[in-house]
């Protein structure tokens, strides 16, 4: 999940590091971990171990029954939720935590199943999880894992898959609730488990999951641990994800290719027609012209605003990296830029270029159009106003390639093949679960915690929001250069020990 | 030579016919041509059966010593001209026939070189003419070529590489020689051959051969024998034909490409930078929008309208065969959009579209456009004037792709690439020479002479006009079903003899 949400920039290097804050508890805590690092480990590479890629029940529910155990140990009533009569989808590992007089319940979301991955391309095999002393990247060598007992460098690091995306909650989820135990301290929510095993295979039964078990997945506020953190190291915590559709435009020139000599000057150029048609939706500078296309938009409020300010501000430096001397928008910030839909040619084409470009006049000129969105605006509803704007300009739209008499009728056609998609997410920042998240994450950690009021990117969290109409929120622990999805995905130790820090700091607070 | 220069429609058919005007000297040649029929083919078949690819100067030569003998049967006195130090260059035939107080030299142009042609792709090997009842199209059948003395019919085909072009002519030049001298009718001009033996191949050398025998060249008008007649087989004059240019422009977005979530809404997207240059240079109506892109352009005469009145109008069906509406410029006339330079889109390329488009924003977008350049046009001064364009809507042009810093220091960067091209060349349809020629066909042809002011295509005939400084016309005689450049080239029997009824006008004309 959460692919690389946030970019990285090869620019800029920070130090990942925070400090506690000293609280009883947190010191209880990090005194079991400090006692039991290596056993900590040694139980994650078990974890590991077991191939994870969806489609591979057999494995998959290997997972799932591992996890259960595990979470029996603790006192969580566990349970496998299947979909009746479908075999070939991965089970919801189920969990429940009930605490007497606790008057708040959080779900808490993690995904057991990886990215399919080629041993190939490995350096090791992906489910042959391998310690290094620090970072491949960083000439890191690979060491034999520690015996129980032996000390723990937080710069090491495990390699394998899934190791960070997203199995790395549960030795984190695990520990703090051996050391809460231990330590006699109580939870002080309700918790309930809701561990995923298709979300890397596109999360197409999750809905169907959410209807069926809707009374017993009821809570207050979805708690999503999955993703790395924010590239300087600072804790953060994340209120949404776009939504994302498209669509493609064709039009249309003459019906077979003409030679540009007999016909240029008389026949009508499809590139021409497009490119005209493209330049009335959009500026350059970012404007886009489409009507009402942010009337829906859900508004800047001031919190958002305050959480804008808790971001590091690396607009120049990205800008600078990518080559660029202004973006779009008068350099409009690019946190602001994730609250607005979109409208990007990711793709063109019409006859051909470069060395194959032939003097003919094409037939057709297509664009591929992506659309983010931002909370409020409904998929459907922005298709319909980008493909009324094509009206507005003269076109006739149409759903398959035209014929001959269509094409005899109209000067104008439009072919527009709309993407399916899903709207935006996005939990308001003052949202009174959410900062309570925010204010345990804060309390355990010296950084500022980076409140990011949505990814850029496209999660199809909808589900969670729509079906279960309660607030979510993302908490991302990974390391931000943990090659997730790609080979060599790993966990840098340190960032295991922070996830302990504040998901205890979750669990008992106020 | 003249691929196709005036495009064919599949729903217009027309009869190919023309009754002879009844002048005496065409009565005697004709008559000859009766007695001789078969005997003429049979010539013609030796020569088709030489290949003459470019390329192969064994065969070239072999071709050129064929005609040189042949003329020189007809008293032509024959020289092969060669480029000295350059043997793999094919040689021009040159020949001269001066007659007494004749005070007009014609120099008639004919290329004795073909297309290569794959004999896999061939219903007979390309260099084994094969006779046919009709054409294959239609039904036709092999025959045998007939003994001398049998009859012909004028539906025949003889398919083979070459049979139409450019070969035609020598059968209908050498017998209309022949029938003249047994008529005892003199030439009325000079007559010079110029018989170019790698057109084909894109007449590398041609300006080479005019500047270093251009002394010997010299003349009143050049007569290319070349090319199909119009498809409604009326008798045909082209006066001209378009140059052509053209340029490749890309422009740029972020260095890499981006995630379109994260990016989306802040990174400038090339597609939409390139589609705004593209509308801001010609609206889809088909105007340019380019400064004094017209202003050298030879304005259209009361001689050309008259031209323009000759031809069949068949707009509106290739129109509705086209599928389209509209033409561009309010549906002008397909000829008059000829004496206009273009500007058009023959490829668009940006990311991907189709099943491939991703969510990301690339790096660059790139135009390829195609330019038709009419009398007066310069190309290089049309690519300036396009490039002024550019830098107008605030671009920094630059000839390679830029490195990083150019790209940050400008906001719009196009890379252009310029084509090579040649310009037009056009004679005026009140030319004095070549008015003597339109009434030379005319006599002896029933059907208006359809008077083409210009191909719509583009042929190098720049360098006739440039070094030679002498008017030029195009006089074709082939059927234009004839596959030219194609497999199963072939030429229609009753053609070749209305070529030596107006070549024998031409040649006895006033």
């Amino acid at each position: 999940m959460l692919k690389r949400l946030f970019a990285t920039s090869a620019l800029l290097i920070f130090v990942q590091g925070f400090v506690f804050a000293q609280t009883a508890t947190l010191e209880k805590v990090r005194n079991y971990r400090m006692k039991h690092e290596a056993r900590i480990i040694n139980d994650y590479k078990k974890l590991l171990e077991i191939p994870n890629v969806a489609s591979d029940i057999p494995n998959i529910t290997k997972n799932a029954r591992y996890l259960i155990s595990e979470f029996e140990k603790r006192g969580a009533k566990m349970e496998m939720l299947t979909l009746p009569g479908k075999p070939e989808v991965p089970p919801i590992v189920f969990g429940e935590i009930k605490v007497p007089n606790a008057t708040r319940t959080l779900i808490i979301y993690v995904h057991y199943d990886g990215q399919p991955a080629d041993p190939k391309n490995w350096t090791h095999n992906p489910w042959e999880p391998t310690l290094y002393s620090t970072s491949m990247a960083e000439g890191g060598k690979p060491i034999d894992f520690p015996k129980n007992g032996e000390s723990v460098h937080p710069e090491w690091r495990i390699y394998g898959r899934s190791a960070s995306d997203d199995k790395v909650p549960f030795p984190a989820l695990l520990t703090a609730l051996d050391a809460l135990q231990e330590s006699n301290i109580a939870l002080t929510s309700n918790i309930k488990f809701f561990f995923e095993g298709e979300e890397e295979a596109g999360s197409d039964y999750v809905g169907e999951y959410l209807k069926a078990y809707k009374n017993k997945l009821d809570g207050d506020l979805w708690v999503f641990l999955d993703g790395p953190k924010h590239q300087s190291g600072r804790p953060q915590v994340v209120f949404g994800v776009r939504g994302v559709t498209g669509m493609e435009i064709t039009v249309y020139g003459p019906q077979r290719p003409l030679h540009s000599g007999h016909y240029g000057g008389w026949a009508p150029v499809p590139g021409q027609i497009l490119a005209d048609l493209l330049a009335s939706m959009k500026k350059p500078s970012g404007e886009i012209l489409i009507k009402d296309f942010n009337a829906e938009t859900a508004p800047i409020t001031s919190a958002d605003k305050k959480a804008f300010a808790t971001l590091p501000d690396y607009d120049a430096e990205i800008r600078s990296e990518l080559g660029l001397l202004n973006s779009e928008f008068d350099n409009r910030a690019l946190i602001e830029s994730y609250m607005y839909p979109t409208l990007t040619i990711k793709g063109l084409s019409s006859g051909n270029t470069g060395p194959l470009a032939r003097n003919v006049i094409p037939t057709q000129a297509v664009a591929s159009i992506g659309m983010r969105l931002a909370k409020g605006n409904d998929p459907q509803k922005m298709q319909d106003k980008v493909e009324a704007h094509i009206r507005a300009q003269g076109f006739h739209i149409v759903r398959e390639d035209p014929d001959i008499d269509t094409r005899r009728k109209y000067a104008k056609i439009a072919k527009v093949t709309r993407s399916s998609g899903y709207p935006a997410v996005r939990t308001p920042i003052d949202n009174k679960w959410a900062q309570q998240i925010v204010q345990a994450i804060d309390q355990v950690t010296e950084d500022e915690v980076i409140l990011y009021p949505t990814f850029g990117g496209s999660l199809p969290l909808f589900h969670f929001e729509q079906i279960m109409q309660k607030p979510i929120i993302i908490v991302p622990i990974a390391n931000h250069d943990n090659n997730q999805h790609a080979p060599d995905e790993n966990i840098r130790i340190g960032n295991i020990w922070y996830g302990i820090d504040i998901y205890t700091s979750i669990l008992t607070m106020d």
